[in-house]
């Protein structure tokens, strides 16, 4: 593999700050990734993801494999191409959304296949398959299939998962063609700290561009995820970037950071924003609540993002309320802007060697909570 | 009334172009004005219907009455500071979609009483209430309250509308406080040139800051409504602004405008954008067609505008059978910059004294269609 670097410019603590270079350009560490499910980010365009400070974005394998297709996007260009993103993308195996959104899915030894949530075609994917469906897809950096299963779950039945994660961990090294894209592994091991730290150690042994922590925010406390980031990261190479996935909200980002964790995704602002909730300084706040009904009040004054900054609340809560599209675009941008302005001030804080300070200050932001209801 | 001004710097048989000026800027004519329904043009920022050429956008006063309500938005600072549109706004008198949208409406000689599509709630306009909710919502332009009736119809259910919509510009007249703002009258008249001849000169003589020509574009054939435009605007005094309200494709814009109409407004560019139509210089496609699923080129790579030029139509077709948000976005940014096109080169057109080659070309463009599918 070439093509593919990681520098840590500076630590604090356990956090790192850095760089990742793909031959599609660099990606400033820790990083968040906007969820471009299908080919779109959704309720933005890919100019306005980049303006608002993205370096890479995150493509799901499953959705643009029943939808255009992994052939017809490779004859296309691949997704960078249709999708107007010249940055690095990153996809997933697939194998989450066979879990959570395909019908009738039958897991096995070699694979598993299952019934498209669309139109009920049913599909296969092993290992080998997923890796050659993100080859065209075009991405820079690719995941391995893994099991995915949900918590709480068993301790026999975590490791059975994992143990299967793994063997398809060795299977998607082998079968990796890598050229100029980079492959990670995924840590599973539920929430059963020996079990992540044998399979980080595995993983290790076996040797990735990256890796993953998989498996967690699926509605486990998060003490219980942060518990897992302590055992896993320390078992990974300390040189390769980490990415947890799935992750989370702002405190989920900040306390996964300060515990050595390099990247996340989550859908959290996207999805948010097209249900009346903002993400600022002062926290989570919901639109569609009627004390913003009379409020000219913006969401954050001192916000650089328009969307934040220049749109009175009570017309964000007029377009949340009449479904209007504008509500989502606006809300989307505003939280994406937030996502990546916390993402800024962990890599500065850190290369300051201020990130205890910096992760007091934002958790006071979010303590005081939004402003006062207008008198 | 002062601060609106109607300047014409040229014109080419019928046809005019010059500029409205408002204490809110400028409107070069012909203009297209987007629809800006209830504070929002559609699944687009204010900021993009700009760039995109628009000097001026429409606001509905029915949808804006029932939701966020007149006086709220007054005392939010009006229509421009909510919706952060700095420009000239014109608003309807409410009466169009009172007619196409309400519930249980009760006409008489002194208004119209009906129930809310949203909420079945009861409310009046009166041609007074009308321009008080105008004032409130503080727009520029405010047009008198009028009856439009479906089209066909029989002459005496056409007089009968059109003697009250007479008797309501009177009363509008009257009851119009002004200050900046301008005031339109609204010629009626159905598919009777007789009456429409009868209503511009019975406007004319109360004298209004322009004119609107109503009631067209409501399903009658396209002859008819130009017929309606000869018959109209040559009795509607030549140094005002000249309306048609409601209207329409390309092919009826600029027919209207070599017949000497200066304003215009309609949903097709933003309603067709959300339903997977694109309009071009090669005329009207629609992005569902099974033919775009794997062309990569885009809608028209001679556009300025970046979603026309620069998004395969594979990817549009894509968004628009997935039902994302940015088929919608990235359409309505086609249409709107097309539709501002087109004013652009009938101003230019008609500045050069060439409107009738200019009409002949884009003409040719439209009969050319779309490009062939590829092999």
């Amino acid at each position: 593999m070439t093509g593919f670097t990681f520098r840590i410019a500076a630590t604090d603590g356990a956090a790192r700050t850095g760089e990742i270079t793909t031959p599609r350009g660099a990606v400033r560490t820790p990083a968040f990734m906007p969820v471009g499910t299908a080919g779109t980010v959704k309720a933005i365009t890919m100019d306005r993801v980049r303006a608002l400070g993205a370096d890479i974005i995150l493509g799901n394998t499953y959705h643009l494999m029943l939808r255009p297709g992994a052939e017809r996007l490779a004859a296309l260009g691949g997704l960078h191409a249709f999708a107007n993103w010249p940055g690095p993308i990153l996809t997933d195996s697939g194998g989450f959304q066979v879990m959570s959104l395909a019908k009738l899915r039958e897991i096995d030894e070699d694979g598993v296949t299952f019934q498209s949530h669309l139109d009920g075609s049913r599909h296969r994917l092993t290992p080998e398959r997923s890796l050659e469906i993100q080859a065209l897809i075009g991405s820079d950096i690719r995941m391995q299939l893994d099991e995915c299963i949900a918590l709480p779950a068993g301790p026999g039945e975590v490791e059975r998962a994992m143990r299967l994660s793994l063997t398809w961990a060795e299977r998607s090294r082998r079968a990796f063609a890598g050229g100029e894209a980079a492959l990670f592994g995924i840590v599973q091991g539920g929430d059963v700290a020996a079990l992540r730290v044998a399979c980080a150690e595995a993983l290790a042994a076996i040797g990735f561009d990256g890796y993953a922590i998989g498996g967690l925010a699926v509605g486990e406390p998060q003490a219980t995820m942060l518990a897992m980031i302590e055992a896993s990261a320390p078992a990974l190479p300390p040189d390769r970037p980490r990415y947890l996935m799935g992750v989370g909200t702002p405190d989920d980002v900040v306390q996964a950071v300060a515990r050595g964790i390099d990247m996340f995704d989550c859908v959290l602002p996207t999805r948010g924003g097209r249900h009346g909730v903002a993400y600022t300084r002062f926290g989570k706040l919901n639109l569609k609540n009627a004390r913003h009904a009379d409020d000219p009040r913006p969401l954050d004054e001192a916000s650089d993002c328009p969307a934040a900054r220049d749109y009175q609340r009570a017309y964000l809560h007029h377009l949340v309320k009449s479904g209007e599209m504008l509500g989502a675009m606006l809300l989307t941008e505003v939280n994406l802007a937030y996502y990546q302005s916390l993402m800024a001030g962990l890599r500065a804080a850190i290369a300051a060697g201020r990130l205890a300070d910096f992760i007091a200050e934002v958790r006071e932001g979010w303590a005081r909570g939004d402003i006062a209801p207008r008198k």
